[in-house]
Order: structure tokens, then C-alpha cells, then sequence
């Protein structure tokens, strides 16, 4: 397999955009891809789009194709990937695989969401396709119910604490203010979120991403392409791996680990020849605080048991140990759920490019992006580095 | 890029199954596909699955994890990929894609639609999701209304007739007859079609395809992994092409050619150094008649304007010029959407292998795979020989 290079990177603003549509939102972070890789749309040869759940969402399936149309990339092969909230990261992975295998010398891979459409009691129940519908959603076990479930047991076996997973919300926050395209640009104390309303005990209102409208871009080119073009700042793909789990919670053998992302990280880890602890900048999958503890554990930056403890050490800080969710995370930046695994691997580019404006953390040579679908049904995994 | 091929193959019969759910299909068409080949599931290493709106007719997402979790599959990665009713096509491509780069030696590719379980209405509704939702179905066009515009305008260019169409449903059910796994396994004359109600003029009942449950999956294998399984009768994967057009038909400059069709053919043909006329048997998208007379052009068959002529000398029956869906195609073998571009790989990789009973075809060394989304937005082609 080839050498695969990030070259361009765009988003819009993550939040509420109810003036503008999919398609909008798609040309916008796309455009701003494009021009960011210094090229022309027509030397793209093919399209990979992520997107969870437009069909319920925005009334509109056929997702590939529509990006090409209003991309204006007609007639290039444009196909859309699913794996729910993991959507950003399994279509990345695929455009890696294409590129790397010779298919293609550069590619898009793009994701969009837009959730703010719908009643928000509506995008809960079609966020829980994500879940094992007939067996959880079905029966009221909305997301913030499952993750609630594998907060409580973590706190039960290994003490954590509703404080600490508040920290996670709190330093995401601290992040996102610095984060131009952020969806909450907002400090928020510990006492906030411990005051926030309950959604699923031990889980606060200020303990859960949002509901959010936006699209997320990234140009990839081989390496002869990256030569050809002279690109000056190209983001190298040292590892990309994925895994799998059990689509309902129930049928786990441990609620305080997600197995996908154990398996996951454990192959990237391999193909990129590196350790955790060489990991300078992660974006990790913090859908929940909780999901961020598990993530950190999971990903063996910490013993499991002992996130909760690292994030009030502030070991997660920018510039800490290990600079975790700089974006904002999904918490603070925003979780429009299609375009999060993307989003992740344009701030990491930001990051190791050096590009991240007053967030930007002074070591940034490696990046980790840990991009989960559902409860933990799908994992992946791809480490980037200059 | 290595050399890839079809290993195993497995269908669930198409039609209406309201004893089964979404779930038990999938795995009835993988446990065929994974005996067909004569290896276990361990031996799979990712999947590939296609499926247009499980979303919208069977109230889940997260498709892939459904189909890993639910073939004990757990924790290989698995992804889905959506194109409408090309799903299946883009999902073996990208299956093939994967294999091909040296990313994995072995992958299943299961397409899965169940569309029984909602009213028909609500069917043609999402159905439409497959176009352009806001200026087509929005506004009442919902597709026999598109596929229609098609036909008028093919019949008015060059005098293609109704009775023409309708021979295209009649060979269709024909070959059905032979195919056990068929929806309407049942004959029919032009008359029966000519005096079936019009559902969008000059399209009738029987000039479309139906409503269907199913599911289908292919094991795709390495060249090296072929020779060390010593596999008997692999089916080469000698060429997989895939183009887009726009969503919507009104942006289009033709109404009589799908220009992501004669895209992807061409480099179809090109990538297998063949040509139209060295196909022997060919499955192509006739979700309407019409369809199959806009394919047998574009795909090179017969000159554009000949399609219907061609029909009606029978020169697209079994073991005629050219064997078009021996399967029964889309029309009468039914058309779970998610499932029917894999359909049309399983029913190929038995005619090459000489596997496909009744209904084989004297000659069959080179096959041709057409899959459409939408009303041809997405197309993606494949060419298989022994």
C-alpha cells in the first residue's frame, strides 16, 4: 500500500445553522478543502462522503451523489459511508484504502450532518439508530440512558467521580474558546455542569455533545501526488484500523471498556510502530464525558481506572501529558454526527501543521483520532503525523 | 493493485418475508456466501455491507455492526455504503477496492433491503430519497413518474413503443421461471403487461420492479489467498468502474442516455481491455423496462434508439446475442435495493461457473454488472470472468 498524505483540510462553523441546508453546508466545508489543498475540484477523482442518518434527518438519501452534484464534480465516483457517529471515520479510512491502493492518486472524503431540523425529542429517537434499536431505543434506552450505564459502573469499580467527569466538559469548553469554529465558545465551571439538569443520572445536560448542523472536509493524495503538487505541509496517515462490538450494550462482558477501541489501537498502534505514550494531540470521541475517560483509558494513555484521575490532574490539558480534544471535542466544538470523525482528522492536521491559531499546543508531531459509532459498535483508529 | 476474485456466493430468495426480520436475513445470505466458499467466518477479515434506507424502512442505522454483530463477526471492522439502489454496486467496489490495496486477503460484501414493513406509500416516498428529495419527490415526482419522463422521451426520439417495454418485463419473468430465489417466478405475456393498470404513463404495474425483502453476499479473495484455499472456480474481478451524474433529472442535457452509465462502461471496458460485444451475460439495472433499454445502449450493447428494436428480436434472451438478466433482473427476481447490486454479482459467479441450473447460459466467459442509483446519479459497472 502507498503512502497516503492529508493536503487540505475545511469545516463550516459547527451549531445551529437553520439557515442553511445540507447541501449548503457541504459546499461550504468542501470549498474551503479544496482551496486549503492549494487545487482545483476537478482534480479530485473521487468523492467519499460520511453521513449517519440524512435519510431521517434532512429527508434525503443518496448522499455521495449529492455531494458530487453540488460540488460540481459530476461525473466522478462519489460513494456514502455509515457507521453512525463513526461515519467520519470509516469514510476516511475508506478513502485512505482507495488512495493507498492505487484506485486513485487524491481523493475528498467529506461529512455532514444536520440534526437541528427535526424536534430534538425526534433527532434522540433517530440518534438511537445507532443503538440496537429493537432491543434499547425501542424500549426508552435513548443514548445518554447507555452511557449513563457504563458511567455508573465505571464509578462503582474504579471510584470515579461525578467532578471528574465534569473536568472532561470543563476542559473541552476551555479548548472550544479558542476554537474559531467551535459550537460553544464558552467557559463553563465544574459547578455548572454538577447544576445542569439531570438527563440520565450520573450524565448532566452539561455532560453531553449537542445536537448540531455541520460538514467537515479533508483532501488526501499519494505520495507522488504530494511530490507533484510540492506540497509544503503534508500530514502523513501512519496507522488506520478498526474494529467492532456488540450494536446493543447488553451483550458486553464489561461496561467500562469498549472492546472496538481496544482492538483498534491496538493494531494502529502496530502499524505505526509508536506507543501511547508518543501520542502528542488526540481528538477522542467524547460524546459523553464519560465516553472520554473510557476513550483515554482505552487508548492506553492512562490505566484503566485512572482517567477520571488524570483529567482532574489536568494530565489532558493542552500541553499537559497529552493534549486531548483540542477542538473542543465533540462536548464543545459540536457533534454534527457525520462530520465528527472528519472533523477530527482536520483539527489533528491543524495541529501537526501548525495552523491551530491560539489553540495551537507547541509539541504536536504525532496525532491519534479515535472515532466511535453507537455505544461502542464501531471503533477507528488513524494516527497522523508531519 | 492485486488481482481479486469472487469466492463464495449466497442469496436469501427476494420477495416478501414478514417472517423475517432485517436481521435473520443478512444472516441467511452470508452463511450461504461464507459455505459457498468453503471457509468460516473467522476466516473473513472486514465486511462490506450496502443498504439504501434500513433508516427509514426498518428503523436502524449502524448498518455494518448489525450485520458483524449479528454473524458473529465481532470485533472485525465492518462499514456500510449507501448509493441508493447502486449500494450494492459501490459496496463491492469498495470490497474489491480494499482487497485489491493489500488492506485485507479476505471480506464478505452483503447488500440487505427490507421493504415490506412499512405501506407502500411510505415505500414510494423513500424510495424517492434516492433523488433529488426537495425538487422531485417533494413535488410529487416520485420515481415511475422520473423513470416515465424517460420512456416518453425514449419512445418520442426513436420510436421505441410500449410494447417494446413490455418485452422487456416478459424475457425478465422468463428467465424468473428458471431462478428458484426469484420474486415472481411466473410468465407473463405483452398483454398482461399492456392491460396492467398505469402507474405512470407509459409505465404500467408490470413495467415495474416490485416492493421486495432480501439480501445477498459475496466473499471476495486475494489472488494469493485463492491459490492457498485452492479455490476451483474463482470468478475474476477484471474491471470495476463507477461515475455520478446529478441528483436531480431536470439538471440533466438528456433524458435518453444515463451519462454516468456510459462513463463507467467505458472505463470498464478500458480497465478489461474488452468490449461490449465479447460480453456473454449481463445483469443490468430495469427497475422499469425502460431502464433496461436506456442500459443495453449505454452500456454498448445496441446503438442508442435500438434498445427497444433489439428487445423485440430477441436478442437480449438467454443464449441470444446477449444474455441480459438471466437472473430475472430487478424486475421480476424483485429488488431489495440494498441487496441487488450484490444480486447481480451472485447471479454472474454462478452463469461463469456454470453453477446456475436451469436458467445457464451456453456461452458465459465474460460477464458484465450494471448497478444505477437514483435515476442514475450513481452507476458503477463490473466485469467478471472465469
Amino acid at each position: 500500500m502507498r503512502r497516503v498524505a492529508v493536503i487540505g483540510v475545511g469545516m463550516t462553523k459547527f451549531g445551529e445553522h437553520w439557515e442553511k441546508s445540507i447541501r449548503e453546508l457541504i459546499v461550504e466545508a468542501g470549498a474551503r478543502a479544496i482551496e486549503d489543498a492549494g487545487i482545483h475540484g476537478r482534480d479530485i477523482e473521487a468523492i467519499y462522503g460520511a453521513n449517519m442518518s440524512a435519510g431521517r434527518f434532512a429527508n434525503q438519501e443518496h448522499i455521495g451523489a449529492l455531494i458530487a452534484d453540488h460540488m460540481g464534480l459530476v461525473p466522478k465516483p462519489t460513494v456514502r459511508l455509515e457507521a453512525a457517529c463513526a461515519s467520519g471515520g470509516v469514510a476516511f479510512r475508506e478513502g485512505y484504502i482507495a488512495v493507498a491502493s492505487g484506485a486513485y492518486d487524491m481523493v475528498v472524503v467529506g461529512g455532514v450532518e444536520k440534526m437541528t431540523d427535526v424536534l430534538t425529542e425526534e433527532a434522540a429517537s433517530i440518534l438511537g439508530l445507532a443503538g440496537d434499536y429493537e432491543w434499547e431505543v425501542f424500549k426508552g434506552a435513548t443514548f445518554p440512558t447507555l452511557y449513563a450505564l457504563m458511567a455508573r459502573r465505571h464509578m462503582h469499580e474504579y471510584g470515579t467521580t461525578e467532578e471528574q467527569l465534569a473536568m472532561v466538559a470543563v476542559k473541552n469548553h476551555e479548548n472550544a474558546v479558542l476554537n474559531p469554529f467551535a459550537q460553544f465558545r464558552k467557559r463553563i465551571s465544574v459547578e455548572d455542569v454538577l447544576a445542569s439538569p439531570v438527563i440520565a443520572s450520573p450524565l448532566k445536560l452539561l455532560d453531553c455533545s449537542p445536537l448540531s448542523d455541520g460538514a467537515a472536509a479533508v483532501v488526501l493524495a499519494s505520495e507522488e501526488k504530494v511530490r507533484e503538487l510540492k506540497i509544503d505541509t503534508p500530514v502523513w496517515i501512519r496507522a488506520s484500523a478498526q474494529a467492532s462490538d456488540t450494536l446493543a450494550l447488553h451483550d458486553r462482558k464489561d461496561l467500562t471498556t469498549l472492546l472496538a477501541t481496544r482492538v483498534a489501537a491496538e493494531q494502529a498502534y502496530k502499524q505505526a510502530k509508536v506507543e501511547p505514550k508518543d501520542i502528542d494531540v488526540a481528538e477522542v470521541h467524547d460524546c459523553f464525558t464519560i465516553a472520554e475517560i473510557l476513550a483515554i483509558e482505552d487508548l492506553g494513555f492512562f490505566k484503566k481506572g485512572e482517567g477520571g484521575k488524570a483529567v482532574e490532574e489536568g494530565q489532558t490539558a493542552r500541553n499537559a501529558k497529552i493534549s486531548v480534544n483540542t477542538s473542543g471535542g465533540l462536548k464543545a466544538c459540536g457533534h454534527p454526527v457525520g462530520a465528527t470523525g472528519v472533523k477530527q482528522i482536520v483539527e489533528l492536521t491543524l495541529q501537526l501543521r501548525g495552523d491551530a491559531g491560539e489553540r495551537q499546543v507547541t509539541r504536536a508531531e504525532l496525532g491519534l483520532a479515535h472515532n466511535v459509532g453507537g455505544s461502542g459498535a464501531t471503533c477507528v483508529v488513524h494516527i497522523l503525523s508531519r
